[in-house]
This record gives structure tokens, sequence and C-alpha cells, in this order.
């Protein structure tokens, strides 16, 4: 039985951006009020929450003096000791200010990419300082609407060059940071040039320090592209890459709509939770979604008990699905020669022998796959009817 | 000046499934004969079309006897040898027989596995004795609508086992292929394991034969998932695996439509073909679509005359862009720190000098991007307007 | 509390097409037997279904004698009489045929128009024959892929002409039948001239018999096109023209999946099965999916229950949404205001004071609105955890 | 030949909301400063623009006092007259202000619903001042992510409430104003109550005063759905209802991009303005689109000439399509029975013929319909290349 109350160990943690989202769209002013941040590191704690994450600005303003900078982080180190709450992973926020607005690594003004660069620098001197051990990129303005004023492969090149240099730079100033990469289809560039984690996890393989860089998938913007976001995760387990993750919820094919987690796909979200417990991903379980606009301050933690709740739902269905004797019934049916099968590794021999082996194609077609069965199993588990 | 008269330095290809391709759908029956495929083949001959690419089963019946198929083989290769034609690239069908229905590859059971291990040496013989260098992979069927089936880091696992079994024995027989994966995001199955070209490319370097692996894009299948083709291909140019590239058109995020090249995304596919022009592709260029279901026999060639002449008018296309001098004006401008730039290659003293270097970002965000003039002479270019 | 197991009360009913889908698909062939129609009517009866609905061509082949014809329809009679089962919905297949290929009612040949109006005729009687109230039209040819061939404006025209013969043909014969119109965006045309269940309202009040036509909206069109399904039906029914309901299931905007009820949108259908709860929708409910192509015979029946029992499953939802003080007091509280408001009727002292009112903007967006703990607490009732 | 420089008689407009858009958008900040408006009239009358649009708080701010909102009118009256623009068209922002968070008409609060009747009779009042004609009505907070918290039958009819009562308002006060509904999938809501053009079609024929009511479809919203906007346009030309356009452009199924007409869909919108030439549609043809957002002061204009200059490059692509005598040919051939028929209305002898009416089926399906060959031709034209 799992517990629903949230806590620490669970690694639950919300953007400072997610729980003091104040309700601006493209359509609509602010709802809410700037948040009082050392009292929603309280309010997070006493929820049960693990951490906070944050983007530079989300703490030092853009333009602030040196001194300003440390005041405020040492402002917000003793609010996050004294709520006992931990940042496991900064970022920095390279796609508000107009000096990014045709990209930060992949604009064509060298001064930008330089630019780009330093604010990213300190940013990760940011986030070591604040006891980070994630840096996430997330590259907002990295794509394009006019495809004649860039050639793609050099945007990818870029990219490549700036990731490049941060990763020696994290390891000459020795760092005990690992990079994960954030891809999204669209929005707010017609077209991102990294549209999904798979996007990522190709390019990883070509840089000069792959060993420190994965990706952070993020649920909604793989639902924006219409893709199943378990396999879209599975594919990063798989490569060993899963270095973080982003909970939320969307519609598929539409807008960002960074919805509460598990607020819209509840079996597809089950699947998720699945694969982080069965292959036991011990990283922060980051909630990256806001509350409605429509909201107001309560609200919002109403939102943060929501995520870590069907979280915590899911996780108990998942226990339920490892011990129903049905289910499990019908997956040792279904995978019943595999286990005993010996591998396909090639030898001339087997390929000989494969060659020439005989297959009833029709015998084999009959084999019975209860996938209704089964299917309706699982809805029947997440209705609670078994 | 593009000649718009296709010739077999374009190496346009067609599959015998496409012009073969008898307007049956899931909602309706066949409407036109099935190929003459002599008459075919020299039909394409006269068109301009450089080679044709064949499932197994388009030329062999999936019951042949061994002397049925080298009968047919033999038939085929007198009826090329005729036409002029070559057979570039070569596949198995691994998704209409039942029993693929639930995967080859990723199937549960071992004995499917190892059978369509089986028919795919069958096929890989099969193109090498037609003379062809690429084979391709589409996995249909690898995918699934219920998940709880099946663990998608499993079939990851069972699909780089496959390859990697193919690799050693392609190698083992000295055929002289490459082997070319194509993704799909569904249809036939709810979800395709692989989605989109660029989770191939992050599977690619996970095998044992990484140099022989690359992808064959497919326009349409971009399109299905509402995809930037253009950064979809480049993303393949700029790792060095484009192998291969299968060119038709298609609205965004529907059922496969495999309409004719250029019939639908006029701007997009200019972008395409611009990329496979500037970086000089030299494989072939494979139209894998067909006819509306409502044509008949002469609507066939139409339908393959379309794709050629529309690619050749988007090459001209191409040239105009690079000699229209505003355009390249534009581009000029955009680009002109970037080439008197240097590198940003890493190094201790390179990183000290940016973490101080101190930037005006409200300058910087001020420098002319004229994409709505450089888009619209894109446009006017298009429309035949300048 | 609401029953588990279905009985006819519920109208359950399945299409002939439904159950006796064969799991051919544009990449494959047949996985199962054609349907022993006596042994499913008495399968489904066991099940606790209410009827079976069909096409014209389910039951009689296309190139039927008058006798063949009157023979199969008379055995089919004896079977369903037998059976115990309804038959509340009829329909001609205008799709499968190559005739239809460019459309029925659509088609610019007046031949084939005439034909379409002909088959409709025959299948109506048909209709009436075996017992059926509701007759429903869905166009799956009247579309288009080339829009330069065909005037949209002139394919509404002569779908409308179509509908008047036949709603005027219908009153001539004292046939007891109310029309249902059938929407889908796309699949297998490019583009239906129809797209939405709104497109068909829209049509609905420009006939010659409005009275007589209503909507048959299918949750897996609306899905097609990436909608929210609740509204659609929600705007059929407050128009007063829900006249028949297909209930199935499909993963937003892509190819027509037509899975079993409830199996992918837990949460949407929870709302669609509440609809009709709420407005005591009356007519049958309509399973109009079908088993995954990798099932054999008996996992159809699977199938079957599982969208039956799924219906009933949401359906005691509904209750416990009815029963659950905290949802309740939330929606009171949210609607406190608008049960003792006054109507907003128009009159020119109305309109004279509410020009002149004062209103404190900011006051009343204060109002508290707590969605997030709604929609929680809607997610924990489906989940089984309230 | 078309005249390629736009002139008032092609009334061509644009909203001050669309070239004065500042470049904000969901993650980032604005990178325009605001419009100078006195000079951008005089700008868009020097590009040929016919006339602007405005929503009430485009120019008057929402808390002005009486005094300052006279005061901005007849500046801006003074502007206009200066300039010789007109506005046809008018509509209130009921979407911004915190006050609408969960919709206008559509609210739970019965103090919203009349504080946005109020704001929206003000608004007509300052249209009729400027002389509009067309009162277009966005909902764009009248949607939901919520669906336990509101009963969208409800929804529907609390605004069929509002709308009487304002047709009722503009009768009495004399208001030449004809009403235009606008529809839109989502965003910024999950879902809007009325997503589609048809959506609005089907609910003017409820209204007290449906003659008085039409539709302003904007093809960007109707390719947010993936729909093919030529035939939503169609549907409400053939309704009599097309009472005012919004032109731009989009990639299907994502965020609303507001594009520069005709930057993405070529084809598409030739056939859009193939329909508003064909039908002769003489109302504004209103440019809602904006500018890149890293386009400067200057690039707005690029982006407003952009616009029109592409109307009329394919209006005279359009011209061409009727001159062309290949396409003219085989449009004829497609049509040529379809002119000599005699129509299909209903009598009892013209059924009774019907019935017994012999068809060849398959001598029908052999008919040739030419469309690849057709479609071709098209793409011929767009890319000047006949």
């Amino acid at each position: 039985m799992t517990s629903l109350t949230p806590s620490p160990a669970d690694k639950f943690t919300f953007g400072l951006w997610t729980v003091g989202h104040r309700g601006r769209d493209p359509f609509g002013e602010p709802t809410r009020a700037a948040l009082d941040l050392p009292a929603a590191l309280q309010h997070l704690k006493a929820l049960g929450a693990y951490g906070v994450n944050l983007h530079d600005n989300d703490l030092v303003p853009i333009d602030a003096s040196a001194a300003d900078r440390d005041r405020v982080v040492r402002a917000f180190r003793d609010a996050l000791a004294a709520s006992g709450l931990v940042v496991p992973m900064a970022t920095a926020n390279l796609f508000s200010d107009p000096v990014f607005r045709d990209g930060a690594f992949t604009s064509h003004d060298p001064a930008v990419r330089a630019y780009a660069l330093q604010k990213t620098m300190r940013a990760m001197e940011l986030g070591v300082e604040l006891g980070a051990g994630i840096y996430v990129f997330w590259g907002g303005r990295e794509g394009a609407e006019v495809d004649a004023a860039k050639d793609p492969v050099e945007a990818i090149r870029r990219v490549r060059e700036a990731i490049n240099f941060l990763c020696d730079h994290a390891i000459a100033q020795r760092y005990p940071l690992k990079f994960a990469l954030e891809a999204k289809p669209n929005e707010p560039r017609g077209d991102l040039y990294f549209p999904t984690t798979a996007s990522y996890l190709a390019f990883i393989s070509s840089l000069d320090h792959p060993e420190m860089v994965g990706v952070n998938p993020e649920i909604a913007h793989e639902h924006m592209a219409g893709f199943n976001a378990y396999h879209a995760v599975a594919q990063a387990i798989e490569a060993g890459k899963l270095f973080h993750i982003d909970l939320n919820d969307q519609k598929f094919t539409r807008f960002d709509q960074d919805l509460r987690f598990g607020s819209e796909s509840i079996k597809s979200l089950f699947f998720v939770v699945k694969l982080l417990e069965d292959y036991a991903y011990d990283g922060p379980k980051h909630f990256d979604a806001h509350a409605y606009r429509s909201e107001d301050a309560d609200g919002v933690w109403d939102f943060a008990r929501g995520c870590m709740r069907t979280y915590l739902l899911l996780k108990e269905k998942v226990h339920r699905f490892r011990e129903d004797k049905e289910i499990q019934s019908i997956l040792a049916e279904l995978t019943r020669d595999d286990r005993s099968s010996s591998s396909m590794s090639y030898s001339r021999d087997a390929a000989v022998m494969l060659k020439h082996r005989e297959f009833d194609r029709r015998e084999l077609a009959t084999r019975r796959l209860p996938y209704e069965r089964l299917d309706q199993l699982v809805v029947d588990l997440l209705l609670g009817a078994r």
C-alpha cells in the first residue's frame, strides 16, 4: 500500500515559475499577485515537497548588480534553509528577453550567442551555489518561423558548440552538474530545432562529453506532438539518459497547456509512473505546470497538492497492477516463450540455421493475444473496480 | 536554368507498391487493376525515372516455392534490363501478414521474431541480387495500442538485437548494403515505438555497427506528427545519416495520405529540395506515394509525372533563390558578423574572458531581422512573381 | 448503485460491422474469420446487448438478386427473433464500392448520385422491415483531396438535394424513421465536407424537413479533430438534435482508430456519460468500434464486454459525482448567484439600467473559482479514491 | 490582369491590435514600442489599406472616464479623417481583464455577464460612432479546462441570451450593425464552447434575430483544428452568412500563430481567395495577424504589405485559373453531365422511377477523374510554370 501523503523521499519538486505563475497568457493579464517566496517555500515543505527549481531570473533580475544578486541569493538560501527544501535543478532563462528574440545559442549574432553562454555560465554558478546537481537546457527560442533565414544544419552545429563549451567549463570548474536537455516541438517559435526528446538523444552522442549530458523529457511537450510520452521516456531510460523529468499534462496537438499532472491523461500517465517505478528512476519528479488562470493564491496550493496526490494514486495503482493475479497471468502467458528462448546473438552457424528453419506462419498467427481483456483490466484497475 | 525533363541523373525512383497501388483503403475496395510489371517499368523509364524499389512480396508471393521465387525474379530482372531501370533499394514486408499482427522484431513470440529475421535475410539477398545498395527497415507493426502488454524498453532492445544480427549477417555475406531506418508516428499501430527520424538517429549510435546504418526520412511521416520535415531531414544530414529519402506529401496530423510530392506543402517542400541540393544529397529520390483512389491506370502516370515535375520546379526555384540579389543581400546582412567571428572553442582563458565581457543587451536586441520581407520574397519567388 | 451487468434497458447496441470486423487495415490482411451471424446475435444477447445495427451490405451483398436479398433478410430476421435482439438503426454503405470513389451524393456524375439515392431508398426499406426507427447517414466519400475539382458550395447543395428527396420519400412512404447525420473530419478522403457534428447541425436548419433530421455524433470522429466530444454532444442536445450516438474512443488528431469505449480517454468519456445521463438521453448507445487486429474471435467478445462495462462503470461514477458532498458543495457555491438572479431578457428599461450600472471590476475578479480542487476531486473519484 | 498594388477597392483592413502588436508572447516580453496611432493610420493608407478595425480597449483604456473616452475617440476620428481610412468593424475585448478569467457571457457570475453585456453595448456604440457596419464577437474566454465546473448546455444558453439581448438592443437603437460570430477551437481556454465556424452557423438559427447574425471565419482558427478553411468558408457562404472574414495563416494543430496571410499554406489560401472572388464577397478582407516578434517597427509594414500582396498575387492566379484552357477543359469534362441533367426534386413518380432504374455500377466506376493531372496544373499555375 502506497502512502498518499507526499514526503521528501518522493523527491517531488516545483519550479519557482510554476507555483509563482501569475496567470498571464497571450490573451490576458496576470490574475494573481507575485509570490511571497519565503512563505511559498514553507508552504511547499508543509505539503510534502522535496525541493524547488529555478531559472536564474526567477530569482535574480536580469539587470541586477553583483551586489544585488548576492543579496537576493543570500536571502533565498536563508529562506531555503529555513524551509528544509533543496534546489536539485537550475536553468537559465534564454527566451524572455528581446535579446533572444531569434534564438540564444542559435542566433545569427555571435554577440548574442556569447551573451547566452555567459548567462548560462552564471546560471550554472548560481545552481551550484544553491546545491543543484542537474542543469537543464530548454532552448525556447531556438527555432524558426522563416526557414529561409537560417540553415537548420548550422543551427544544430551552433547548439553543439555551445553545449561543448559549457561541458568543458563545468568540468574545468569541477561543477558537480549533469546536463539535461529539454525538447519541445513548437511555441513560442513556429518550429523548434529539437522538437522531441529523441531529437536530443540523437544529438547527445555527437557531443564531446556525452556521458555528462542526458535529457529532461516533459510530458506535455511530447503530448503537443501527439506522442506517447511513455514511449518517449522509455527510450530515454533505455539509453541511460533520463537525468530529470518534467511531469505535467496536456491535450494532444495544441498550445502549451502545462496542466496539473494527471488532470487529462489518466491512463497514459499511469504508464509513465509505472515506468519510473519499474526502472527505479531516482531523480527529482518535477511538476512543470501551473494552476489555472482562474485560480487565486489558495488554488495554487490545491494545484500543487493535486500533482503529488495523483502521482501517488497512480503509484498505488502500479502496486496493484503488479499484484493483480489475472493481469500477471496474462503477462506471463504473453511472454512465456520469451523467457525460455535463447537470445538471437549472431554467429555464422546461427544465421545458416535460421535461414533454413521452417516456420508455420499460419500457426504462429493463431497465438492468442488477449489485449482487449488485458486493457480492460487496466481500465478497471484505474477506475477502482478491482 | 534547371531542366524540367526528368532524367536518370535526377535519380528519381518509385516503389512497385506506389505505382502498383490499387486504391484499396480502410473503407473501400480496389479501384484499379494489378500492374502489368514489364509495361510499368517501360512506362517509368519513358517518363525519366531512374529506378524502382520493392518489398520482397511486391515481387515474390509470401508463399512462393524456391523455384517459383527464382522464376519470378528472373522474369523481373529481364524486364528490368529491358527497361534500363535499376533497383537501388529493397526492403521486406513485415506488416501485412497476420503473423506480424503484434510486431515482427518486437513480437513477444521468439518464433515470430526469428521468422522476421529470416524473411529479412531473404529480402536482403533478393535486394543484393537485384543490385540494391540500400536496405530500408520500416517496422509497420512495431508498436502498440495496449501499453500494458509490452515494455517499450524491451521493445527497443529487441529491435537492436535484430538490427545487430542483420548487420553482422550483411558483413559476413559481404553484401554491399547500407541500412536505412524509416520512422512513422502511428498507423497502422496506435503508436509506433520509433515515431520520428530522430528516434532512429538516437538509436543508431547504440548499434554494434552504427557506421552502416542511417535513416530514411519520409516527409509524410514527419507531417503526420505535425513536424517541420525540413528540420528533420537537416538533422539527419548533419549527423551524416541521410542514406535514403521518401518524398511525398501529407496534411499535418492525420492518417497516412501518401500524396503526390508537393501537392500540399509547396513552401515546406521547397526547403526540403533546397536542403537536398545545398548539401548535394546524391542518393535516390524516392517518391513513396500513390495516385488518388479515384484515378484510373493513366492517372497513375499523371501522378508519377507530377512528383518529378514538382521536384524539378522547386529545384529551379532553389537556383533562383541563390541568384536573387535581394534575398542574398538580406542573408548576407543576417550572417555578416558570423563569418568574421572566431569560433567559440573552449579554453580557460576564453571562459574567463567571456565571463567578464560586458554586453549591451538592449543594443543587441535592436539588430534588424527583416524576416517578414525575406519570407515574402520567398513567397513571391515560389509564386513566380520574381 | 449502478448495476455493472448490462441489460436491454441500457440500450447498448453494436454494428454488425463492428463485431464482424475482420482486422483488415491499410497495411494488413484480415486476421479473423467472417462472423457466424446467428451465433454472434446469440452471443451479444447473452452479454446483455439490446440490439444490432447494420449497413445494407453488412447483410445483403451489393450484387444480390431480389430473391437472394429476401432470403438473406428472412434468415436474419429469424436469427434476430431467436436472439431477442432488435435493430434500432440502419444505414447504407455509400463508400466501399468503386462507384462511390469520388462521392455518392456529391459525385459530379448525376447517375452516381441517382444510384446513391436508390441504394439509400432500399436501405431505408430494409431498415423499416427490420424495425429500425433511426436511419444514419455517414458520407464517407463526400469530400475531396483536389479542391480544384469540386466547389464545396455545390457539394453542400447536392447533399441537401439528396436529404430533402429522402425526407420526402420517407414521409410519403410513412416510414417511422428519423434521420441522423454523422460527421467526420477526414479519412478516407483528405477532407470531408461536413467535418464535425456542428457542421451538420448548421446544415439541418436549411432542410425542407428539419424536424425529422438530427445528428449521430461519434466520439472518435470528434477526437480526430482534437475536439472536446462532451462539448460537441452537448451542442447537439441543446439543439434537440441528439437522435443517435456512436460511442468509442480514439487518440486525438490521428487516423480513425475506433477503439473500445473508454479505453483511451477516461476523464473525457466520464463527462460524455454524465451528459447522456443528466439529460436522460434514451436512444440507443451504439458502440461503433472494433477489437484490435491482434485479437482472435474470443477477443471480439472481450471487446464488446469492455465497451458496456466501462459505460456502466462511468455511469456509477456519475452517481457518485451527484452524491459527493464536497463536489456538490463547490458546484453550489459556483452557481449560487446564478439561481437567484433574474434572467437577462431584453427590455428598453433593462438596457438603460444596465448601461448605467456601476461594476466593481476588480472585486468581481476576486470571486473564488476552486477549479483545481474540483478537478482533483473528479480525478480522485475516477480513480476510486473517494 | 490583376493589379498588384492594393487600393481601397480591395477593402483590405487591419486591426489596430495587429499592426500594434508589440511582440509579447507567453514566453517573452514585448520587443516593439507601442504604435503611434496617427502615423500608423497614415502608413496603412499609403500602403493601400481601406480601413482599420478595433476592440474597444485598443483605443479606449478600460478605466477611462467618460471625458477621457470622448477625448481619445475624438482624436482618433480626427486622425482617421486625416488618413482617409474607415472603420468597418468593431468589437469588444472580453478576454484580457481578470474579470473575464472564466468567461464573459458564460461566466457563472451574473454580474460578470451583465458587465460583459454593458461593455459590449458601449463597444457597439463606439463602433457606430466610428462608422462600423459590422460588429464581431470573439468569445476568447468562453470555454473550459474543468468540465466539472460548467454544463456546456448551459454555457450555450447563456451565449444565446446575451446575443439575443444585444440584437434587441441594436434594433432598438437603430444601429446599422450586423453581428459576426468568430469561432476558435482552443487557446487561451483548454476548449472553447464554439470551436469552429460551423458551431456558430448551427447556433445562429436558434437566435431571435438570425437574419442580423452571421459569422467571421478566421483561417488560422480553422487551421488550429486541422480543418480545410476553404470548406469552412464555403459553408458560411452557402448559408448566406459570410459577414466578415479574418485572413491570416497558421500551421495545423498548434498554438495560435496569426501568421502573415499566405505565408504558410499557399495552395489552401489560393482556394480561399478563389472562393471569395467566385462568390463576389464584398465585405472587408481583414488581416488578423501580426509581424514576427523578431521584427522591428519597419518590419510591421513589411508584414502589412506582404498580406495584401499575397492576396493580390493569389487573385491573379484565380484569373489565370479561369482562363487556363486545359484546366477549364478538365472541369468541363467533369461536370459535363451535371449541367444537362434535370434536378432531383422529389415526386412520387420520380421516386418510383428511381427505385426501379437499372444502374451499371461497374460502368459508372470507370468514368475518368483526372484529378492528379488537374491538381498538378494548379501546382504549376501557382509556381508560375503556366
